[in-house]
């Protein structure tokens, strides 16, 4: 098979979600020139799911007139084994691992790359967003659950058997939450959407002011409805959004005395609640980090849209590490 | 200056403590040939300091007539600044930093290295130690604090400035231990030396058993009467090293989600209280470890005689990395 020589003016970047798979055109700044999306869950045979990704990969391709131009094909997804280039992610309907990237590669033509979603994830805010430059930086994912992704000597830590960067199951709280991992007071059951639902759940229990929130069921509050609440200074919601990162700072604190990057991003859903978040998590990272570290560290938002983030990870891939 | 080649025969450890500054020969197996040591207080002369270990240096060469086949001096130290070549450490007498090596090399003529002494732990594990072979491992010290070194890559991490590895001070238990650093429940005030004789307090208050340790003042315990203790039955003292053990255990559980490490390295004083250590150690790694990292990570005393590792580590330091 011939590969390409890079650069190449555009990659495609592939975000694979258990709701989703994102596909987009992706030029070397980091512009998302066309986006296509298919359902993850329309069928169980991994290879129908495959033979529709490269079709939708080569109208992007065909409609854009940039066949020739491209330099592979990024693929971040969940549930990676990144040494044997499987994907077998829990929330996707497939049975078997699927070697997504070898199947992409063998339907395309292109060079082909599967790597974990946090993996690309922050290869993605180095390439585009605001880790340009840095070599040693955290980046953490608030969203349904907790991502983490770890750059140090400017290679992504992948560990010894490529489980790293799951500080989402780090111990944040004795005898805490139970997780679905099957232990208690894991970090993202506190610091993550479903985490935030959580809290606010035991401070209906725990605080007597009332709040819209007291109408919603479990099942049916959502961060967003959090967010709507804490706009409308909502005592409930509000505390939620002060207790989540108070948690997440110290966390955060823990972090920095082990590794001492140069920043720590936010990416995920969460962010947008801004300075609600981010306030009182500086507030306990100055709580509860080691004077000589005070200011080390700056805690930023990712700059990629969060919508965008898997996709122009993805697409970095082969820049960051082209091929050969 | 001249430089000789790698690899020679030997190489001179030294291992700066507060108490005593220890000067080793070693041999490339990592046999420690001769040691002498020189009290860490004896002057507040910076200056004259070095011009006396350089002297014990030029004694210990002449002695063993092995002039000319050394491969430098490594010096592991505390308040090390790797970055700025000096050391500032709290414990050493001296008021201004210590441009440690500098001085060694202009003394002797012998290319010399100044590293943080976790950093010299580690090193020092890996060429002589447990962790032969191994680039991704974490080592931690139970002495008077805890210190810490990660090994990732084959490269010591040393963070974006210089800083990192203070895993002694990552926030263990909310609101828990004042800490020498000014913050609450740093894991140090918990898992060291120190900590477990804090622990044995908050036992004696606590429980009820009859102990020998009630006879003992907290300026008068150290840890080896409640290793005695332990012998003994004591039913607190067996108790302090369990919840030494747990606390510890969590600790270690983050790291392994976080790093995905090959091994976890205990070194230090504590590590001689053996099972009484390592079984609660290893029993609250179970209890909050994600599943899919059970069994990925052993955990293991180091390998270095817990008084030479500093020496043996430091003496690594120009094999490990020569200096050109």
């Amino acid at each position: 098979m011939k590969h390409p020589t890079p650069p190449f003016e555009y990659s495609i970047g592939i975000d694979v979600g258990g709701t989703s798979t994102k596909i987009g055109l992706v030029d070397r700044e980091g512009l998302l020139r066309d986006r296509l999306s298919l359902d993850s869950q329309a069928t169980t045979d991994a290879r129908i799911y495959a033979a529709a990704l490269a079709e939708l990969v080569q109208t992007m391709i065909g409609t854009h007139g940039v066949a020739g131009k491209i330099q592979g094909i990024g693929i971040g997804a969940p549930g990676v084994d990144e040494r044997e280039g499987v994907m077998a992610a829990a929330n996707m309907p497939f049975s078997e691992p699927v070697p997504l990237a070898k199947w992409m590669e063998d339907a395309t033509g292109l060079p082909s790359r599967l790597i974990k979603d946090s993996s690309a994830a922050i290869i993605g805010e180095r390439a585009f967003g605001g880790a340009k430059g840095m070599d040693h930086f955290v980046l953490l994912t608030l969203g349904t659950g907790l991502g983490s992704a770890l750059m140090v000597h400017g290679q992504v830590i992948g560990g010894a058997n490529g489980l790293a960067s799951e500080y989402g199951h780090s111990p944040a709280v004795p005898n805490g939450r139970q997780c679905n991992c099957g232990k208690k007071g894991c970090l993202e059951t506190y610091v993550s959407a479903t985490g935030l639902k959580r809290t606010v759940f035991e401070l209906l229990a725990s605080m007597k002011m009332e709040s819209p929130l007291r109408n919603k069921s479990f099942h049916h509050l959502d961060a967003r409805m959090i967010f709507d609440a804490a706009e409308l200074q909502d005592p409930v919601a509000l505390e939620a959004f002060r207790y989540t990162g108070t948690i997440l700072g110290r966390a955060i604190a823990g972090l920095i005395v082990l590794l001492d990057p140069q920043a720590v991003f936010l990416a995920g859903g969460l962010i947008h609640a801004g300075p609600r978040l981010f306030d009182p998590v500086r507030e306990s990272i100055e709580e509860h980090l080691l004077p000589m570290f005070q200011g080390s560290c700056p805690i930023l938002p990712s700059q990629l849209g969060a919508d965008d983030t898997g996709i122009l990870g993805a697409a970095a891939i082969l820049w960051d590490n082209p091929k050969s």
